[in-house]
């Protein structure tokens, strides 16, 4: 299915970059939660923020960053966001920032920081810089190191999430690669999703951040439900140009190339993330085809895949095809349920006004037992499609997040 | 606080009015299940109905009787929706409504019927039918019909849910009373609701739609986190003249009393429904004032009361303020973080930029504690506010929901 070459590796897979991950106690004790990524030579740069009206320290000062589509260094940590912080925050941040910048001997206006975890609490700056420090004489160019770096971003995620992917441009062997915390996937609209890619393609900064919308468009955004965002929610991308490949200056065929493979790479994460939902016992892709509009395609899409109903009963195995048709019903999308069809798997539940009977649920029951289930809506109007990555919602959904900060 | 003088009751308080409530067998045995609602002689009648483009069966139909604006009987059903039943289940609706018509003697076209339950499923008809005869041998005007009736029409409601109201016009004493049946508020996109409303009060047909559209929006739309609506979402209301006050022809100081009345009515069997959301632990009014404009402070109440990280927060007792501010940060309202306030009760989590220590946190402990808690944000722009009824989320709504079907 996938066009390009995966392979195993994270954000030291592409040529030019070093990273580390290190316990500095931000939260709690023994567990990594400082991280650094450091490219051997200044990048071309781009990165991507949330849309929320309060968004956090870090997010405001990466976007003065971010605009120079300049950068070499990445600052993160796990265990306190730094949002609603006002202005002791933002100093924080910049502080942050300029010992980072000296102790790794890189300019200060080329250095990101990330944050996640809890809201309103001051950074511990001691710790934080210790750890940085530390990380800094730990910095390498190994798996280990890039997966080093991965566990001290994560927060209530269970898996690492790591991916990587080889293409061929012009002759020249490009690597991308990657990894992403976010758990929070069953109705994310605070749980914070940080996503950081290395490359060693040759690009301008303008291509790239081209490339990076199109694929968080593709990936990430097909993840975060609702497009509700956290105060701190980010994704970087470094690109070093050490393949050696002709600079990609311009929306060509080695452009498309790129992007695309950047969108595969993407996509992977977004599906990490989604199976890695807070709770999740269940990985649910929820595709609407036959749609009237391709904006009617995703309302009833992340409806579907935003109910509490519809999800709940994923939780259950419990082939509740009301609730989905209920749910594109109040969508706003275009629907007449006496054609509308419903699949779970390649079985169906119903079909324009047929109701599975006992032998049919027993069917899609079975579809149900395991732990991927393609939820399949066909509207039967045009041929507008739209897919999204969700899960179901557990109890343990419910336990995670009642008792977060305490 | 109130305004009129409430009283225990339900839809047999106003006078003209009888009810019975059933047990027919229709999903589970020995369980209420159908409900009649009677008046003496044809009524003034209003209704107001889901707007979710897949409408079930009894709502296709009751469309066509509201638009007559007279009604002597409602028969309504637990355990079956009669949704996605195509041209079969509307057959259905109409048999119902004939056989209940010959049975009261009263015209078929002043025959409300009314369903709840699972989608997808035909109507026990027989059953149904035994259950309308024996309800109609038992109808009563006493406080116990009316409460088998709300019993009949109940689903996961664990209480049932009545009130009534007396209101002085022009000497007359008017009384209105009602039932209604929703529990899954949490973020009921399907949940049904259902309500009933009775009414001595002589009054147009015309007027007593304002009154139910005012009184709707003030008290059920602030319960229906969303405005998501199930397939049957339906609110009826017949007034029978039997006050004898004069009959109320024009919005004048007459209709605003009773329309005054019914809002506090129906705001009293909202918060009913918001305290019984599935699995909920806690009733919570979300208060959002000092907005910029009065759609900024719904934005911004709404995304609180369905936000799943703030409901869960609830849950945990835990006074995650950063939520409540993250949610307001995505919901499209104005807001500036440096001025905006955070309250629990009357204790503040957020003021200015100012954060909880662990003495303010002890504090805010003890008010998310009890069983009812006002969460309150004040934005400091202009005196403009929403308020909204909400509860918190609770694993055992996953339960509830995870095999609702089965």
């Amino acid at each position: 299915m996938e066009r390009f070459e995966s392979f195993e590796g994270g954000v030291c897979s592409a040529k030019g970059f070093r990273a580390a991950g290190v316990a500095a106690g931000i939260k709690y004790k023994d567990r990594k939660d400082v991280a650094l990524i450091v490219a051997d030579a200044p990048c071309s740069a781009a990165a991507m923020f949330t849309t929320n009206a309060v968004a956090a320290a870090p997010v405001v000062f990466d976007r003065s960053i971010a605009k120079y589509g300049c950068a070499q260094a990445i600052l993160a940590n796990s265990g306190c966001a730094n949002a609603c912080t006002g202005q002791e925050g933002l100093r924080d941040a910049v502080e942050s920032v300029k010992a980072t910048a000296a102790t790794l001997g890189v300019d200060p206006r080329h250095v990101f920081i990330a944050s996640t975890g809890v809201i309103g609490r001051r950074l511990p700056m001691k710790r934080l810089l210790a750890g940085m420090k530390d990380a800094a004489k730990n910095l390498a160019a190994t798996p280990q190191a890039g997966l080093d770096a991965e566990l001290a971003v994560m927060t209530t995620d269970t898996r690492p999430k790591q991916a990587a992917v080889k293409v061929k441009i012009l002759g020249h062997e490009v690597t991308i690669g990657g990894m992403c915390k976010g758990s929070g996937m069953i109705e994310p609209n605070m749980a914070t999703m940080l996503g950081f890619i290395t490359t060693d393609c040759a690009i301008t900064p303008g291509m790239l951040r081209n490339a990076l919308k199109s694929a968080v468009t593709r990936g990430f955004n097909r993840v975060v439900v609702d497009g509700d965002q956290s105060t701190n929610d980010s994704v970087f991308i470094m690109a070093s140009g050490a393949a050696g490949n002709k600079e990609i200056r311009h929306p060509d065929a080695s452009f498309r190339l790129f992007r695309d493979a950047l969108i595969q790479l993407i996509v992977t994460l977004a599906k990490q993330m989604a199976a890695d939902g807070e709770g999740a016992t269940k990985f649910v892709t929820v595709k609407v085809k036959g749609a009237a509009t391709e904006r009617d395609a995703e309302l009833a899409a992340r409806a579907i895949a935003k109910s509490p109903l519809c999800k709940t009963s994923w939780y259950g195995k419990d082939p509740n095809w009301g609730r989905i048709l209920a749910a594109v019903g109040y969508s706003g999308a275009k629907i007449d349920e006496t054609t509308a069809e419903v699949f779970y798997g390649k079985t169906w539940a119903y079909k324009q006004g047929k109701v599975a009977d006992a032998t049919q649920l027993k069917k899609l029951e079975a579809e149900l037992a395991g732990p991927e289930v393609t939820v399949t809506v066909d509207l039967h109007f045009n041929n507008r499609e739209f897919e999204i990555y969700t899960c179901d919602y557990s109890t343990e959904y419910v336990h995670i997040n009642a008792d977060y900060t305490t």
